[in-house]
């Protein structure tokens, strides 16, 4: 019988390297760089608007918000959606498809908090 | 009686955000980007010259990657060394920390090789 899988997948060996490098750029491209990952977490809070995501985001400029926000909407994260109460305004909310994401924010979040306590005990 | 759990950790309360959003900052400030992984996985298949390492990583310029090399380095991902036969050459080599960002890179692969075939599928 077959054991129990754990949730790692083995490491790559080096013939599986440009196979598995080719799947962490198809990644990174999607969803790499410094905003969407955190617009996706922010928007995991409930629907925005664009002024509340750019409150959120800190240090995020409006001009590039809006092409990540596109480029999310494009990629199938986001759609745009408009409240019932008020049809003029353009909401923006977390399609199903950005649970797929879970796992990669799972494993950045714990190496980036394990980071962080070894820089504290380290200095 | 609660349902087992799987695998994943459940997805963060609002409250949890910050710290979860601050967590996945300090790791893509550390290893996003475009050449910081693929450097890091072309250098566990072995030690590489920076010639290596140059034809090995697609697209980088040599003033981008000798920058991304002393980041890493900085960081504790990789050590420069001699080879015992010519000392006047530099090879990079992975430290041991750089084994803490397999599950990072595993989450990363699986979500491209998924994304990648739902493409396929889509087009």
């Amino acid at each position: 019988m077959e054991k129990m899988m754990n949730d790692r997948m083995p490491i790559p060996s080096a013939q599986q390297c440009t196979a598995s490098l080719q799947a962490i750029n198809d990644a990174l491209y999607v969803v790499g760089g410094k905003w969407r990952l955190p617009i996706i977490i922010s928007l995991s809070e409930g629907k925005k608007r664009f002024n509340e995501l750019h409150r959120a985001i800190e240090g995020v400029s409006a001009k590039v918000l809006s092409n990540e926000l596109k480029a999310l909407e494009i990629n199938g994260f986001l759609r745009k959606t408009n409240p019932m109460d008020n049809p003029s305004v353009i909401e923006y909310e977390l399609t199903g498809y950005s649970d797929t994401l879970q796992d990669i924010m799972n494993a950045l979040s714990a190496w980036g908090a394990m980071h962080r306590q070894n820089l504290k005990n380290f200095f």
